[in-house]
Parts: C-alpha cells; sequence; structure tokens
C-alpha cells in the first residue's frame, strides 16, 4: 500500500488510550436485514455508549495527550457529535471544552454539548462557518484547536474501528463506510487496506453534500457552494487537501446516495435490525438499495457510526412503519 | 454467601465456550436518563447481537456441551428468545434443533426462529402448555430437552453477564433484573452475591405475571392461573423449585410494576437512550418509575436483555412520542 498520514502501529497504541466503553463494539452478523438487502450484513455498532457516535474514539486520544502535556483547554467545531465526543473526553480530563456548532445543527446533540459541562457558541451559518470560528477562538485563546480529519488524532481513533473490524477475522467482502470529513473513511479504509487489502473498501456519501467525494473522483478538491442532506454528520463543503490524498490511497470506490436511500436505510434498520441510527449511519444500508446488483450475494459490513437524532424529525423520517395507531 | 446450585468458576469457564458475538456486551452510563429518572443509570446492553438477546450466552454453552458429546438433536420450550437463541446456537454446531410455544408468542420471534432453520411447534395455550409438550417431544425421541431456568446450562450462562458487570468494577449501587423463569436474576445474582455482595439486586416482575415474586416472598412455590401482561418473554406461571431456593440466596428484593410503568420505560429508552427494548427490557427501568424515591440518587445497573418487538405493538406502545406527523 502507498503511504497515507496514519500509521498501524500507532493507531494500535491510541487504542490503548481509549476508555474501553468505546471499544470493542458489538461485530455481528444481522441475517434479519439479508432477504430485504439481498446481501450478508455484518453491523459494526458504533451507538451504545455515552455519546452514541463513533467520534469518542478520536477524541479519547486527542484530551488523553492534552492532558499529558498538562492543557487545560480545547476547541473545537462540530456537527454536534464530534462536540460531545469531546465534551465527554475533556470533561473527563480536567479540561474546558469550548464547541462552536451552526444554529442549525440538530438539537439533541446541541443539547447533550451543553449538558456534558462543555461552553458551547453557535454561528448563525454552516458547519465551515463554524470552523472559521473556532479557529479564531483557538489563536486568541492560545489552545488547541481539534480539527476533526485534518488531525490525525481523530483519523487514527476512528482508525481502531478497523482495526476491530480486520482482528474479528474478517469475512466480509467490502466494507460501507459513511463519509463526511473523511476521518472515519481514511481511519478504516488505512487499516483495512493494509491488513485485509482483499476487503473493498466503499465510501458512501448524500448527494446532497458530494464535495469530498467529487473530489475524489476528479483526484483534486472540489468545493460547494451549499449542502442539501438530513445526514447533518457529513454535511461538508471544503474537503481538505491531506485527507483527499490519504483517500486516494485507500478508498476504492465513493458513492453518491439520494435522501430517499437515506431515509428508507433508516427505517429497515429499524424495522429490521431494531437500531435507531441517525441519518448518516444508514448511509452504508442506502448504498446497497441503490445498487442491489453489486452487493447481491457479498457480504458487507456497515459501521453504524451514530445514533444522535431529534425524536421529532426521526418520527417524521421513520413515520411510516412507527405511528399512533 | 449461601450455596446456590451455581458455581463462579464454572461460569468463568462457561464464558469461554460463548461466541464472542454474545460476550462482553456494551456497558455505559447513560447520562441522558438522569434527569428523567434522579438517578445514574448504566446501561448493559443484550441486543446488539444475531438474536437480540441475553438468551444466547445459555444456549452457546448447551448447544456446546452437546457437540461435544456427538448429540444430534435438542428441543425446548420457548416464549421466544430462547428458541431463538437456541436455533442460532445448535445450527452452529450442526444440531437438529425443535422450539415449541405458543400460538400466541410474538409473530417476530416465531419468524426468527423459523428463518434460523428450527422446527417450530406451536401450540394452543400458553407457554407452561408449551413446557409440557416440549417435554413430551423430548421424551419420545429421546433428545435433550433444554429447560430455561432449571437447566444449569441456562442460568450459568447468563450469570456471564454478572462476570461482566463485576469485572468492570461495578461503580454502582444495585442492579435491576428483569424476573421470569429466573436463569438471568439467579445468575446475575448469583455472581454479584458472591464478587460484590455490597451491590443491591433487586427482580423486577411485572404485576400481571407475578408467580415468582410471589414465591420469593412467601418463600414458597406460588403459581398462578393465568398472566396478564406485555412482558411476554417474563410471563410464566409456574415458579421451579430449584430456582425459588437460588433466588431466596441472592435476591435482595423482587418488586412488581405495572403495565404503564413497562411501556413509559420502553419510551423512555427510545427517546433518551435511543434503544428499542422488548417489555420485558424495560422493567428495570419501569421500577425506578415506580419508586423514585427509593433510587434517588443513587447509581443503578439495568440489564437491557432484549429487543424483538412485533413493529406493529411496539408503534402502538411507543405511539405517542413517534407516529406519523
Amino acid at each position: 500500500m502507498q503511504e497515507t498520514r496514519l500509521d498501524t502501529a500507532r493507531i494500535r497504541s491510541a487504542r490503548q488510550v481509549i476508555d474501553p466503553m468505546f471499544r470493542d463494539t458489538p461485530l455481528y452478523y444481522c441475517e434479519a436485514l439479508e432477504p430485504h438487502l439481498g446481501c450478508a450484513v455484518s453491523i459494526k455498532l458504533e451507538t451504545a455508549n455515552p455519546v452514541r457516535s463513533f467520534k469518542a474514539r478520536g477524541t479519547e486520544v486527542v484530551a488523553s495527550r492534552l492532558a499529558d502535556d498538562g492543557s487545560r483547554a480545547v476547541v473545537c467545531a462540530s456537527a454536534g457529535n464530534l462536540g460531545q465526543a469531546l465534551a465527554w473526553s475533556g470533561r473527563a480530563r480536567q479540561l474546558d471544552v469550548t464547541v462552536v456548532a451552526s444554529r442549525f445543527a440538530t438539537r439533541t446533540k446541541l443539547d447533550r454539548i451543553r449538558a456534558l459541562d462543555a461552553r458551547l457558541e453557535l454561528v448563525d451559518g454552516d458547519h465551515e462557518l463554524a470552523r472559521e470560528r473556532a479557529a479564531a477562538i483557538a489563536q486568541r485563546e492560545g489552545i488547541r484547536l481539534v480539527e476533526d480529519s485534518l488531525d490525525i488524532e481523530t483519523c487514527e481513533g476512528a482508525a481502531t474501528i478497523g482495526l476491530e473490524l480486520v482482528d474479528a477475522g474478517p469475512s466480509f467482502d467490502a466494507v460501507l463506510i459513511a463519509l463526511g470529513g473523511g476521518a472515519l473513511a481514511t481511519g478504516v479504509g488505512h487499516v483495512v487496506k493494509d491488513l485485509a487489502p482483499e476487503v473493498e473498501v466503499i465510501c458512501v456519501q448524500p448527494l446532497g453534500a458530494p464535495a469530498l467525494t467529487h473530489s475524489w473522483r476528479q483526484r483534486r478538491v472540489v468545493t460547494t457552494d451549499s449542502t442539501d442532506t438530513i445526514a447533518d454528520g457529513v454535511a461538508g463543503r471544503f474537503p481538505i487537501r491531506a485527507v483527499l490524498d490519504d483517500l486516494l490511497v485507500v478508498a476504492d470506490d465513493a458513492v453518491l446516495v439520494r435522501e430517499a436511500s437515506i431515509i428508507a436505510g433508516m427505517r429497515m434498520l429499524l424495522d429490521h435490525a431494531g437500531l435507531v441510527v441517525e441519518p448518516s449511519a444508514a448511509l452504508g444500508i442506502a448504498a446497497v438499495l441503490e445498487d442491489r446488483d453489486r452487493f447481491a450475494g457479498r457480504h458487507v459490513a456497515v459501521i453504524v457510526c451514530g445514533g444522535n437524532v431529534d425524536m421529532d424529525a426521526y418520527r417524521r423520517w421513520v413515520g411510516a412503519p412507527i405511528h399512533t395507531s
């Protein structure tokens, strides 16, 4: 494999500093999905932890290093899940955590960030404006800015999921990974391509937030003017060059899916797997639904990366199968 | 501690034959529940596996021993979860599995038993009739009858949950355990009382299926003529003497909860923890809801023991928070 910014040995050591509550997450074959998808599906479940997403794997690494260095404060921009995770990891290590988010972010995520004692600052714009604001705060206060996907800890933390997939002795042919900033995809992709290169690494992004997928396809950074997707966790517009470079090494494919497929995926995970997932976590199932022939008879691993939803919105999305009778 | 039929060393070895997919399940502090319950809650999640309940811990032990002995077939009566688990564990070891169930059992559970290649026989009565029928089949065919809670493997398999709770270094004051046949309660209770006796062991049963709780309170087997509860997984009428004896040793309390509290518990786990659980798995939360003063400011561990629900019924139960808008 060509080099990436990531290193498998370093990922193995990163794993040691992650609270066990966030590691060794369930990995299981969900047979009930198979008749509906036409392929075998193994689920890697990242929602059964205190922050209900995979993001704490990265923030545990960041916060533990900051604490070792005697740092007192840290700031990040977040669509909501990174902020919760950093708030959790920081609080556990007596760090002051500031999170900058869009005022349009998922309310539950913002409420949880506050409940975890972080300082929450809202900007009147999208996630890219929150990134600018967080950078300004870091500079002004001279504290560490955590940049999701750019900072190697966020990628290597996420990559520990890849270790767990590979260490289980992967019987699957492909792994389907939500693509947002790229930490999850480059992290898991690096480990899979390093240790189980025969497994196909497929990134999945919404058609309404396609910047990194377009960038991957054109092998150059492509930005977009706006995003339009319910998958708030992956709705970025400005791909990071270094992340794209890594993604070009580790991804076998990057596909775009429709909103209707994301919703159908969420419903399917509720009805047949009993899982409440946020839109980003249904991207893998959505990809299968949009290209059944490609996956027919194969065995795919799907990383269910987050479960933070506003229940009102969730109610609308999965409205058909769950309603007041 | 007084002796029970269980043995902690034997439970540790039982753990070795259980497929890793069913072991080391998530155990995490769910802060979002705290403001709604007035106490800290740690969740031990037994639903993220191929059969969506804890029952495979026991059937893995049974089936692995049967396979070692060269057995070819096994039969059990089940309200649905044991049957699924035995079907899964038996299929993995080339055992012919027969499950006897009530025709009124949860349809999803029956469908999943069939999908796992077990022979399913339905009786026109409740779970106690299914137990009689399974015993007759075992006698006629000369094959092993698995009797939930009576057979030590089912208790010691369930008891491995207790090991994982205790090995995590329990910070909790009490563990709340669904009480049905008693395998889960005596199993987990044995380990907790053996290794962490300061932790209170509280069993929770529906008011509509109170036989074992009444038996525990009166220190003698008390049967009932019928059951009336949505918590199908714990709806027995004929407690087993040997199980009661163990329960008298390990349980600090046994409480009964109303159906409305079970439903409120299911809603709360959905709304604030993002978990789809079956009624039996909400008994612990229901117990807190019915006696907030008892648990105020304490830290309880709740075993979320199963997630197999008919979605139509689930839709009705959680109808208020999730509906078509």
